[in-house]
């Protein structure tokens, strides 16, 4: 069946998540985030995702902007910044205008060109979505953005998958779906998705029951994997 | 309302993971262990709870056993040890015979002494929970070992706690449930144990909804929690 819908994640896929500590570690404000923003960015976006699987599991959901900032809560107490409410506000600022990856505009032009439905499927609010899409530009590309709060429940929990065919009235083999988290990418091609996952760090797969059928370094070649 | 009975998460807590690693580091076989044991333990640790919470969330169980080698083998690859089967198989059987940190034994001979019952509350495997607790020799102070394959999802789901309960005919009140796992501390928080964090990292609180009543830095003074 041929793909007539692609579906993107949006943080770690569209928006490089690591660019809020990047930036502010480069503000003269913050001079000691310099040696370890790299470290906070990694506990911020591990608790952020451990926070949303064990919401899910425990059916405590709260919006991705709570989990967001409970994250980072803990990253900076990890890394020895708690005592910086300046730098805490600073970053998440920053998370509302995150930067999309550089070939993405680009990417989904193409795709839109081909005829595609495109869509963000995120965990973000749909506050959070709007703004970081229109803070990129890429409100002119993009069909939707679909937010799990519809379903009140985080990914992989098949619940979210389903709003893709909701919206679009699609079988789930005419989707594809790209996400930079293999976690991500090996539910959806569990649910019955092709996916595509965009491995830019040149990790391990995951060993999760699915696989996804597409590795790639960056997005630019997805409108390529349509045409093919 | 008193507390009765005394339940103990497994690994991490009573059996100290990071020990197969660290011990195969110090064999003449694996002189490449040395510099990232450390490295290794905690990345086949971190997959090994990441593969538990997804497949939770989309109902993908498997036992742990599996779990385990699945983590495993994502840590070696990340860590440049793909290519090395017999490494594999020494850390694989040095799971099934870790360690208990050094006050265990005694801890749980002073709460049976205090007429409590004792109990291991864990997502392992029925036959590795039992090959542990019989080589770290703690048969003789636990009243029972209760795995989440009777249930057939992994915590912090509801009805993996609800195994104590059903097993000693108690209220979650009555129950103290100790984990250095803080997520877990958390779920068994919100589920409605008493429930203690053993955080010998010095970590931070996870910013999960339910936080545990007490933080200890080892588990010597668990008795004189009940007593008090």
């Amino acid at each position: 069946m041929a793909i007539t819908t692609c579906i993107f994640d949006a943080y770690g896929t569209l928006f490089d998540v690591a660019a809020a500590a990047r930036q502010a570690a480069q503000e003269p404000e913050f001079p000691h985030l310099i040696d370890n923003w790299a470290t906070l960015a990694n506990h911020w976006r591990l608790k952020q995702l451990q926070y949303t699987w064990l919401r899910a599991i425990t059916g405590a959901h709260t919006n991705f902007w709570q989990v967001t900032q409970d994250g980072l809560d803990w990253a900076m107490e990890a890394t020895g910044l708690s005592g910086d409410p300046q730098l805490r506000q600073r970053l998440l600022d920053l998370y509302w205008q995150l930067q999309a990856y550089e070939e993405v505009p680009n990417m989904l032009r193409r795709l839109k060109e081909a005829g595609m439905n495109t869509a963000i499927l995120s965990n973000g609010s749909p506050d959070m979505l709007s703004g970081a899409v229109q803070s990129a530009g890429l409100s002119g590309v993009l069909d939707d953005v679909l937010s799990v709060e519809s379903v009140g429940v985080f990914k992989p929990d098949s619940r979210v998958y389903d709003l893709v065919g909701a919206r679009f009235a699609c079988q789930p083999q005419e989707v594809l779906f790209v996400s930079s988290n293999g976690w991500d990418a090996a539910g959806a091609s569990g649910y019955g998705f092709e996916t595509a996952w965009v491995n830019r760090a040149a990790e391990p797969v995951d060993r999760l029951p699915s696989t996804p059928q597409h590795i790639l370094s960056d997005l630019t070649s997805i409108p390529d994997l349509i045409s093919s």
